[in-house]
């Protein structure tokens, strides 16, 4: 579990399948950086912008990009502050790319989300995971972490925060969200313990010789 | 690699993605039977009739099921004996599903296609892999394997093949062929060799304990 690996993982993942909380076991058994939220933080720092105007936007695919299509390309109308509200959305992404490509220079890392397996396409070094689990099982885990009340509204939930995620992810990159082939690897979380995952990783590492 | 496993493994592949090799390969490396076309074979004998119907039929899913919205359910007319031919699309299927379960019955396994991960949902020893690859390293395989003499033939057959495999599958599954929720595990086939690919699927069935 503590071999020498050296690699950007990048991970995409269905709302409610522990992507993100297998990422950070991921980067903590690995000894990589871990980058979620972080990133959008260094992202704003980076090109100087609040974070609270990437916060709204990230991966809010549907109305996020509706406005790329409205006549004013360069104005996306969030209502924040106008510094940040006359970036447009096509610069946020970029910002967020380069971010990203920034990162993957610096040394082994987890990325969680945010097109980060096509911001760093071309690179030999990168390993793309997709996470999924059944919709029951994801909705357990909703409701355990509190994210919802109850089951139905968990659901509701599950499904409209993926159907952002794929609108985003369909939209920036040439791939489909949730394809098989959109990754190296896919496996689905609700079979195996995030140990079992970080197991099987290792192992995947290892024969990609990385 | 000559661990002890007990578990049946369904394959689903894009075409020129190696799925059948590969499987042929785990099913040596782990002791278990394969089935492909002989299951094909075995389900004819099991339901009495010949063959060359089932292999004309097998995965042919547009023109197959078209006939099932057809006035007359009951004749496929494929042109086939008088016998055969007045089995229905539905009946076919159901003999299929019916030895995929016959064969898990019997004990570890490697089946490759046929929709055998829905024949055996609900069984708690069956691990569904999907196998994919970029087309262009699908077409170099397809060429080397001769199924086509030149790129471009390459890829309408890969890209007809895979059509049709997704029509047979998502007619006949509540499930979407090529979407990773569909599978246990999915793997880019073209970054790995089998030798890797039976690794990483020996170590995912130990952590299953299967």
């Amino acid at each position: 579990m503590t071999k020498k690996h050296n690699a950007i993982i990048t991970i995409g993942r269905q709302f409610g399948s522990g992507g993100r909380h297998l990422g950070k076991a991921l980067a903590e058994a690995f000894g990589f950086d871990f980058y979620d939220r972080r990133l959008l933080d260094e992202a704003a720092s980076h090109a100087g912008i609040c974070t609270h105007f990437f916060e709204k936007s990230d991966e809010q695919a549907p109305s996020f990009f509706s406005s790329l299509f409205s006549y004013n390309m360069d104005y996306a109308g969030y209502g924040v502050s106008n510094t940040t509200s006359r970036l447009s959305n096509e610069e946020l992404y970029r910002a967020q790319a380069d971010t990203i490509r920034a990162i993957a220079d610096r040394g082994p890392a987890v990325i969680v989300g945010r097109c980060a397996d096509y911001a760093l396409r071309g690179r030999n070094d990168v390993v793309n995971l997709f996470l999924h689990a059944p919709i029951e099982k994801r909705i357990d885990r909703i409701v355990e972490r509190l994210d919802a009340t109850d089951r139905e509204q968990a659901r509701q939930l599950a499904l409209k925060a993926d159907k952002a995620r794929a609108s985003y992810y369909n939209f920036y990159t040439d791939k489909q969200w949730g394809q098989a082939q959109s990754y190296d690897l896919s496996l689905d979380s609700s079979l195996l313990t995030d140990g079992q995952i970080i197991d099987i990783v290792d192992n995947y590492l290892t024969s990609r010789k990385l």
